[in-house]
């Protein structure tokens, strides 16, 4: 066990779990060590960096439970993707307060961060241990089955879904759902995992792994409408052309780029807008509408998947366990065991492996005209959203026989 | 008790709990005479004209519950707006089938479609019984406490809110979200029910009730802005301004009319861009994010306030009651009994005491710089959430004192 402080950070977007992961490495350390002093960065690298801390050695374990059970990050987050100055500038906080133990619980970035900085510990001889643990409704890291928070998302997704369609079926028209998902359409394909029917919607999802086609687009949307006189239809905000420009780029006439130099997708409707405009143009159908689920699907409070809930809890503890007894930095990963039930293990993988990288939707979960999910996909996703999942219904009663039709009833 | 059959149909928008209303009056009419026949018209008032009707007598109570519990129109619904001719057509077939109790489950357009079908079987001595039962997420129906759905869709919207104010926190910045309610701003209001401190957002609330000055707004979200470091805003989709234009009307460029001549306002992200737009152009504030609830807020499902699962089943219940036994035409009205406890009763109001009629906020449910809403709507509104509410929490760790600032950490 190293012998100086934890320190524990927060980074990119806020799920609805995240803090459980955060209290799972604060208790996981208050269980091995009652007075090691445990340090809470705000506002993540950012606050490493400003030497904004809070000693959570003092926060009272009921407090934590309630701060587990809130959605967003509780240290508040960071958007900044540090470079090499910014990761020196880390180690040279974490030194002088006498950090031993460094847990960052964020994306692909953030493992990058914990690598760089992991190296330069290494360069000074300064015992540090680095540990990045999983976080992203995403679901785009590798060497991990799933990530944390990306459960709870889809399962607002489903319910979202499941909820517009039966909307879309009292009054039918033509229904599109943008769902946040820049390279990895594992979230937006989630939007198909409550279907139970052929009938039910979404009817097509399309995902940044392909291609978007608008005249395919089009021919999709018209085949299903003529069939059920309805179509329910979830596209991710990053799907793209032939030129691997995002379909929302080219509407979007001031755009704005964040510190890893992407193009703002989420927090503007121009996508669904555009597409619901293109279906009443083209295919002259009147009721077309379009939502962009945009912040709700990440931080909705009081959607969670009782899976992510503890696993979440469990990545927070498993970071920690590590750091102390293994002596190696790298990557908390969740592995699916092999078998009917659904069960994981955690390990530690290399940082390099995880930092910088994305995974996407392996073939086998997209169909072949890519404009839907397959049930590898559904079954893959099943488990991960929980055993407390609202049913939907449908009336089965037998028609009625016409009277009045002639205009000549009585 | 009328001797004809009873005939259910549902209109407008769909809510989470219309289908309570549904199952509520079936499973009355069941209980008072097993043998009485229970039609069910698709697609509202155009599914009786076209004589589109299913047997729900022969609808198990099994699956009946399972329905009930299914956010959407069992039914179907429609948007059509019945003229006296179409009016004329719907007691024409009411007539041909036998039907002697005619209930209608919608908003105000509903009730006043109730109120010419009432007439006109008055006209022509038919021994009709036509019944409005309440239900819209606008909570505008005059003669009412609350409406049956507005409170889960409050409740949708109030996590809502709660969840994004959290990710705002962790990522602080300028929220808007924009909420349905094209004259009422109830709905909105409720965004600001789970606020407990006062730096929690939302931090500025605009209903339709009042003006829309985007001067005024500007003002206040820099100063929120500058006092807190971020702001998180809601605002209904019918904001407007001095002349009565919608603020989305002067931004959409082909203004879709429906069949009540109104613009659409839902559907569209254009008011949430707009108003974004403006505040990075105007506030010079990097990070703006804007949201439009669009259908997830009345469809969601696995988002129900008990109360509204109750009072939903209740209405459609007392609407088969009144229509058997008090021999009155009329529509089902919510009154809130006075006392510290919440508890209601049902009554009968006249057809045209609702039909057509709109309900605004009360002028104390207002701030008086028309910017939030008070504490007086606050109270009316949190017996209708229900009990089970989720929490948020934050840290209270205790800051820790700087080392390494001067740049001599060692």
């Amino acid at each position: 066990m190293p012998r100086g402080k934890l320190l524990i950070a927060q980074g990119g977007g806020p799920t609805a779990v995240i803090n459980q992961s955060l209290v799972g490495a604060v208790l996981a350390a208050r269980e091995r060590d009652k007075a090691l002093p445990v340090y809470g960065a705000r506002f993540g690298v950012k606050g490493i960096v400003a030497e904004d801390f809070v000693d959570l050695t003092r926060e009272p374990e009921a407090s934590l439970e309630a701060v587990a059970a809130t959605p967003g990050s509780a240290l508040g987050s960071t958007r900044d993707k540090p470079d090499l100055k910014y990761c020196q500038e880390i180690f040279r906080v974490c030194r002088a307060h006498g950090i031993g133990t460094l847990l960052y619980i964020g994306g692909n970035d953030s493992a990058d961060t914990v690598r760089i900085v992991s190296e330069e510990a290494k360069n000074a001889g300064y015992d540090l241990r680095a540990i990045h643990v999983p976080k992203t409704i995403d679901n785009d890291l590798m060497e991990s089955d799933h990530t944390p928070g990306f459960p709870s998302a889809a399962k607002f997704v489903a319910q979202a879904f499941a909820g517009a369609d039966l909307d879309n079926a009292a009054l039918p028209g033509v229904y599109v759902g943008v769902v946040m998902g820049r390279h990895a359409g594992f979230l937006t394909g989630a939007a198909g995992a409550l279907r139970d029917r052929q009938e039910d919607g979404p009817h097509l999802i399309y995902v940044p792994e392909r291609l978007f086609d608008p005249e395919m687009f089009l021919a999709d949307v018209k085949d299903v409408y003529q069939k059920l006189g309805r179509c329910v239809i979830a596209v991710s905000e990053g799907i793209h052309d032939a030129d691997g420009t995002p379909i929302a780029t080219n509407l979007v006439k001031e755009v704005e780029r964040d510190a890893h130099g992407n193009v703002q997708l989420s927090g503007t409707g121009a996508l669904a807008d555009a597409l619901t405009g293109t279906i009443k143009e083209r295919l002259k159908i009147k009721r077309v509408r379009g939502d962009t689920f945009g912040y709700l699907q990440r931080s909705f409070l009081g959607c969670v998947s009782e899976v992510d809930r503890r696993e979440a809890r469990d990545v927070g503890r498993q970071g920690v366990v590590a750091g102390f007894d293994t002596g190696r930095d790298g990557s908390v990963a969740i592995t699916r065991a092999a078998g009917p039930d659904y069960a994981v293990t955690y390990g530690l993988v290399p940082l390099q492996a995880v930092g910088g990288k994305t995974r996407v939707m392996p073939d086998q979960f997209i169909s072949e005209r890519a404009n839907t999910i397959t049930d590898a996909f559904r079954d893959y996703l099943r488990p991960l959203l929980g055993a407390d999942l609202p049913a939907r219904a449908k009336l089965k009663a037998p028609h009625v026989a016409k009277l009045a039709a002639s205009g000549t009833g009585t």
